[in-house]
C-alpha cells in the first residue's frame, strides 16, 4: 500500500476551514468546518462504547435524516463524561453557527476530540464561528486536518479521483487518531466526502460493508474512544448520480474503499510513539470470527509489541498470546511465519506446534530481526481448523507511547 | 496488606537449594530444587494457555498420582514452543535427578521460566545436578528463590505458622512472576508447602478454592504465559493431621490463604517497570462476572496505566475503557471514586454519568493526584444493576516495562 500523497483536487461543493480557538493548551488548529454548498446525502458510524461523547449523541440523532450542510469539529475537548452539561453545551455551539450560516440546526454534524471529563469551552467556541465561517474555501481541507489532530504527527488525508459515466467523481477522506484505537467501529474521527450524487441509504450501506475491513482492521492499544465518528458525506456537485443499479458504482465503491484503508493504515502508522506498523495474519482457523480474536489478541499483546520495537524476533510471545485467545485448536498444527514488507522473503519460525527445523542457530535470528526492522512486515499464523482468516493492522509499542499518555493532559 | 517480613521457620521435612548453572546469560541462581523428606502429599495448577511448556506438560501427567517428593525448577529457558524435544530435553533432566537421588522418576515436578522457543540445555543441567544435590539444605530456600526469578527484581516469599491441635503448622511460599501476567489460573511459577499432613485430595480442594481470590485477581499486562505452575505439597512433618473434618481445618486454609494473597500482592508490586500497585474495584454490576469484565478491563487499559504512572487523575480513560468491556449498563448510573491507600480519604470523581460536581477545580485535581501517587490506592467503579462485584489487584505502566520487555532477550 502506498502512503504517499498525489496532488489533491477536493470534491466539488465543499468548502473547509480550520483555525486556532484556543481549545488546546498549545497554539494550533482546534476548530475545523467543512461545509457542504447544497444539503449533502450523509452517513455516519460511531463508536461502539456505553459512554458516548455529547457530540456522538446529537449527531447521531441527526445523521438518521440523511442529510447534512455542516460538520463543526473542535480537537483539545471530548465533550465527553459531563452528563446534560455536555449536551447543553454542544447544542449552544452548533445554534451559533446555524445562525452565523441561515441554516438549519438539524443540518450540522458535531464531532470532538482530547480530553474526557473537561468543561466543554462552549463560549469561546461561539466566539470563534464568525472567523471560522469567514476561512472558509475550496482547497482549506489541509487547516481543517490540522484542526482535528491531537497528538496526531502528521495530516492523515486520503483522494481518489474516478473517471464515472464520463465525468470525474472525487473523493477526499481525512482522519485522526493516534491512541485509544482499536475501531470496533470507526475508532477515530473520520471525514469523507464525494461529490458524487448518492443517496444516503446506499451511503450508509456502503460504510458499514467497508468498515470491516478497513478502519476496523487496525489496532493500536486495543482502546475504543468515547468519541470516535466517521461520516461519509455525498454533496452531488459532480452531478454524476450513483447507485448499486447504476454503471460505475462497483469502482466509486473500491475508490471509497481504497481512500478507507489508506487512511487506516495511515492512522496505525502514526500512532503514539510508533515506529514501526506491521500485520497480523490469520489462516486456517475455524471461522473468521476466531481469526480475528487470535488475530486482535497477538496484535495487542503488549509482550510482543515491545519485542517489535526492537526488532527482536521473540516468537514465544506470538504462540503465547494466540494460546489465550479464547479459542480452541490444536497446538501441535500450528505455524508462525515472517514476512517481509514486500512479501518476498517468508521465513519459517514455528512448524506444527515446535520451533521450525530451518530456523536455528544466530543466522536465522539476524534474518528473522532485519524483517522485524521493515515497516509493513508480516506475522502469519497458521492453523489447520479451517478456512476462517482474518488480517489485521498494527504497531510496535515504544518508551514513547509511555511518555506521550503519561504526560497527555500535562 | 502487610508486604513486611517476618523470621521464617521453613516447614519441618524439606530440604531447599538454588545454584547457578549457566543457564542465563547473566551469572544467577538459575537451577533450584526442593526435597521433601518423605514423599509429599501434592497438588497443582496450571496455565490456561494451550501452548503448554515441556515442565507443564509432563508435571501435569505426573502429578495426577497426588504424590511427589521432588520439584526441579529453571529460570532463563522455558522449555516452550519446542514440540517432542522439549519433551526429551525435560525427561532427561528428570532422569538424571531420580538417578541422584535414588528415587522415582514419577515423583518428581518440573516447572520452568524464561524465554520461549530456545533449545533447552538439559545436558548443563544434568553435568549441574550433583551440585545442586550437594547443596540442599532446610534453609535454602531463599537461594531456591533466587534460581527462579527472571526480571523479577525482589525475591517473593511468604510464611505463616499456626497453632493447630496443640502443635505448630508452617506454610511457606515463594514464586515468581514480572510480566506476562494475567492469572486465569496461577499464572507465575509458584510453591506452597506445609510440614502438615493432608490428603492431596483436600489440597486440590483448598488450592482451587483459594486461586480464583488472590492468584487470579492479579494482572500487570494481561498476557498469561505457556509455563505458569502453582504447585502445593504437604509434608507431613509436623504429624498434625488435618481434613475438613478435623478441628483447625478453617484456619490452616486461612493461613494458606494469606500466603496466597501476599505472593500474589508481592508479584503485582514487583511487576516489570512497575512504580506503584493499586486495587480497580467494580461493584453493583448485574453479576460478577460482569464485574470482573468491566474490572480486568480497567485494570489492562494502558492508557489507564500510563496516566497513573505519572499520577494524572485522567478519569476518562476509567470510564471509556469500562464501556468497552462488552457488559451492558446504563452508563447514566455509572459512578467513579478514587480512595486512598489506607482507605481514610474518598473522592468522588464521576457521580450517575457525569463529572462530579463535588469534583471541580485545581485543587480536586490535586487531591486526585496524591491518591494516585499511593501505592494500594483504589479505583471504584460503581453500577446500580445488581450486587455482582469483583476486586482486582494491578499496576501501573512505566518507560521502564517497554525498556525492559524490549530488551529481554538481548
Amino acid at each position: 500500500m502506498k502512503l504517499n500523497h498525489k496532488i489533491i483536487y477536493p470534491p466539488k461543493g465543499f468548502l473547509f476551514s480550520g483555525i486556532q480557538a484556543g481549545i488546546k493548551k498549545v497554539l494550533k488548529n482546534d476548530l475545523g468546518l467543512i461545509v457542504s454548498e447544497n444539503a449533502a446525502q450523509a452517513s455516519a458510524m460511531f463508536t461502539t462504547n456505553l459512554f458516548l461523547a455529547a457530540p456522538v449523541v446529537i449527531s447521531g440523532r441527526r445523521i438518521r435524516n440523511g442529510q447534512a450542510k455542516v460538520i463543526l469539529v473542535n480537537s483539545g475537548n471530548a465533550n465527553a463524561g459531563l452528563g446534560e452539561a455536555g449536551i447543553i453545551s454542544a447544542r449552544k455551539t452548533s445554534q451559533a453557527l446555524a445562525k452565523e450560516l441561515g441554516i438549519k440546526e438539524s443540518l450540522i454534524l458535531l464531532a470532538s476530540t482530547g480530553v474526557i471529563g473537561e468543561p466543554f469551552p462552549a463560549d469561546k467556541i461561539c466566539s470563534k464561528i464568525p472567523e471560522l465561517v469567514k476561512n472558509l474555501n475550496p482547497f482549506g481541507y489541509q487547516e481543517f486536518t490540522r484542526a482535528i489532530m491531537t497528538t496526531d504527527t502528521k495530516e492523515k488525508i486520503s483522494y481518489c479521483s474516478l473517471r464515472v459515466q464520463g465525468k470525474e467523481v472525487r473523493i477526499l477522506g481525512m482522519s485522526k487518531g493516534a491512541g485509544m484505537i482499536q475501531p470496533k467501529l470507526a475508532t477515530m474521527l473520520g471525514f469523507v466526502l464525494t461529490d458524487a450524487q448518492v443517496k444516503a441509504k446506499f451511503l450508509n450501506r456502503l460504510l458499514r460493508e467497508t468498515v470491516p475491513d478497513t478502519f476496523n482492521r487496525i489496532t493500536i492499544d486495543g482502546d475504543t474512544s468515547t468519541n470516535d465518528s466517521l461520516f461519509f458525506l455525498a454533496g452531488g456537485a459532480s452531478r454524476v448520480l450513483l447507485s448499486p443499479d447504476q454503471p460505475g458504482w462497483s469502482r466509486f465503491c473500491n475508490g471509497f474503499r481504497q481512500v478507507c484503508l489508506e487512511l487506516a493504515t495511515m492512522m496505525v502508522a502514526d500512532g503514539e510513539g510508533v515506529s514501526r506498523w506491521f500485520y497480523v495474519e490469520v489462516k486456517g482457523a475455524r471461522t473468521r470470527q476466531d481469526a480475528e480474536k487470535i488475530a486482535r489478541r497477538i496484535a495487542n499483546s503488549t509482550l510482543l509489541k515491545t519485542a517489535v520495537s526492537a526488532s527482536d524476533p521473540n516468537w514465544g510471545r506470538i504462540i503465547a498470546a494466540a494460546g489465550i485467545a479464547g479459542v480452541k485448536f490444536n497446538p501441535e498444527l500450528a505455524s508462525v511465519y515472517f514476512e517481509s514488507a514486500d512479501r518476498k522473503e517468508r521465513l519459517e519460525i514455528f512448524k506444527l506446534g515446535a520451533r521450525s527445523p530451518k530456523y536455528q542457530g544466530r543466522e536465522s535470528e539476524k534474518r528473522a530481526s532485519r524483517i522485524l526492522s521493515q515497516a509493513g512486515f508480516r506475522i502469519i499464523f497458521e492453523l489447520k481448523e479451517g478456512k476462517g482468516s482474518f488480517e489485521i493492522i498494527t504497531c510496535d509499542f515504544t518508551e514513547d507511547y509511555v511518555r506521550i499518555n503519561a504526560a497527555y493532559r500535562s
